[in-house]
């Protein structure tokens, strides 16, 4: 058991912020990683669609044989959370981790959270933070732009496009008066430092790809599942989408080669008990 | 035959500019709209996977018995025409009606073509170009962050971050002066006032959806498959994600109410019999 791998997965490249905070921490685990390249992105699609994606991705990750299954992904975490279904294997999103770490970090109580247009949408940052502190004071936006942003590589701290749409997306949290920020997308780390600037450089920002990790590495340590291997352990990743531009895109997030250990699979042979939930945008 | 309805696909929203050309110039035929939203967007993927995408688009087109298939979206057109593939069926995608009147159109010879990555990677509307006229000077630029500009509302014609992108992918095409530009993406006519503000205002735009209806009319009416209905034809959407966004954005671009005539389909359902093709990125 305790040699099993951790499975981790996104709708992309944003989960492996976890995957390299995970291979920092735990560096004997073997990972194997999922991102859904070829129905990328998920957090301008509905409920009922992100839930059966997620659902497919997690029967696929439970294919391979893993001890545990962190969502990587702040879309999938949030409506997962709200849907209460059963997960038979050990899990973690990254809403419950994210939000403990901000509540604990604000000194005003005054948080203020970004994601994906799904994960505003499903309030389950919000729900966790007052479930832990009813007094917060909860300011919420979402950042529908941002993903394509990262993912089309307007990340310098001085990119004026980005910029300005931070300035649009964030200017109301700022007058708020957070002093906390939640980066509810594994996606936004990446321009955390134009996020900084908009948002003023006093403003602590919560990374919820790091907190996950975290969480899921003290989580295996406590139940006592942590590998025994003395040895690095090894990295395994799969897409959808051919393997070519996540090679690529991986490969320079993480600092190695990893163009060897990526496979193409087809995600929609997964199926899934979900029964029809009613459509709720 | 004739009274069938015709198919008209694209992966989102933006092969609607076709749609509302079809009910202008053929009111009386019935039309099946199929958007792929729960897989949207196309353009950034591999060929393999957009084509598989395209083949289960066309598979379901198929099964609703039409009489021709349009596929109103630039990225899906240009994989199909460098493919080569069989599709038993009367069918036409936008890349050879667009650019039959861009080569008509230009006065100098250079002409301009910016789409979505997947379609300027292809090559297909260069090739088309030169097949009908070799001594154009085609220059072409992928324009990756219009789509997602577009699905979020970013249209306004001096929407700041916009025009900053537009800036960004434009300034080379406007300095070779060129005096056509194709929109080689269906989204793209919905920021024309943006793109001819940053090109030119002296540059021809030629809008792929439109021009594509006008080729599926002209070739229904050559061929007498016109239907022979008297009176206004019907139009029912499909799509693979939940309909009520659809549905909004829809209505908003059509300016009527579909939100009865759209119904949710699972499109990994429709199978194609396509060899795997070797992995070009």
């Amino acid at each position: 058991m305790n040699n099993k791998a951790i499975g981790v997965f996104d709708s992309g490249l944003g989960g492996l912020t976890a995957v390299k905070e995970l291979m920092k921490v735990l560096p004997n685990e073997n990972i194997v990683y999922f991102g859904d390249t070829g129905r990328v992105p998920y957090g301008d699609k509905s409920r009922q669609t992100i839930l059966k994606y997620a659902l497919q991705d997690i029967e696929f990750l439970k294919s391979l044989n893993v001890k545990m299954i962190l969502a990587a992904c702040g879309t999938v975490s949030s409506i997962i959370e709200e849907s209460n279904v059963n997960i038979d294997i050990p899990f973690t999103g990254v809403v419950a981790p994210t939000a403990a770490t901000a509540a604990s970090a604000t000194r005003n109580n005054k948080i203020g959270i970004i994601g994906t247009t799904a994960t505003i949408k499903s309030g389950a940052y919000k729900r966790e933070l007052l479930k832990i502190n009813s007094e917060l004071q909860i300011f919420e936006q979402d950042c529908p732009l941002f993903v394509p942003l990262v993912e089309n590589g307007f990340i310098e701290k001085d990119n004026k496009a980005t910029l300005i749409i931070a300035e649009k997306y964030l200017t109301g949290l700022r007058n708020k008066k957070v002093d906390t920020l939640i980066l509810g997308c594994t996606h936004y780390p990446i321009i955390s430092e134009i996020i900084s600037r908009v948002i003023g450089s006093d403003v602590k920002l919560i990374d919820s790809g790091k907190e996950a990790a975290m969480f899921a590495a003290n989580a295996l340590s406590f139940s006592e599942c942590l590998t025994e291997r003395k040895t690095n352990g090894s990295c395994t990743f799969y897409v959808s989408d051919t393997v070519n531009s996540f090679s690529k895109s991986a490969g320079l997030f993480l600092q190695q080669n990893v163009s060897q250990k990526v496979k193409m699979i087809d995600i929609a042979k997964y199926s899934t008990n979900l029964e029809i939930i009613n459509d709720c945008g």
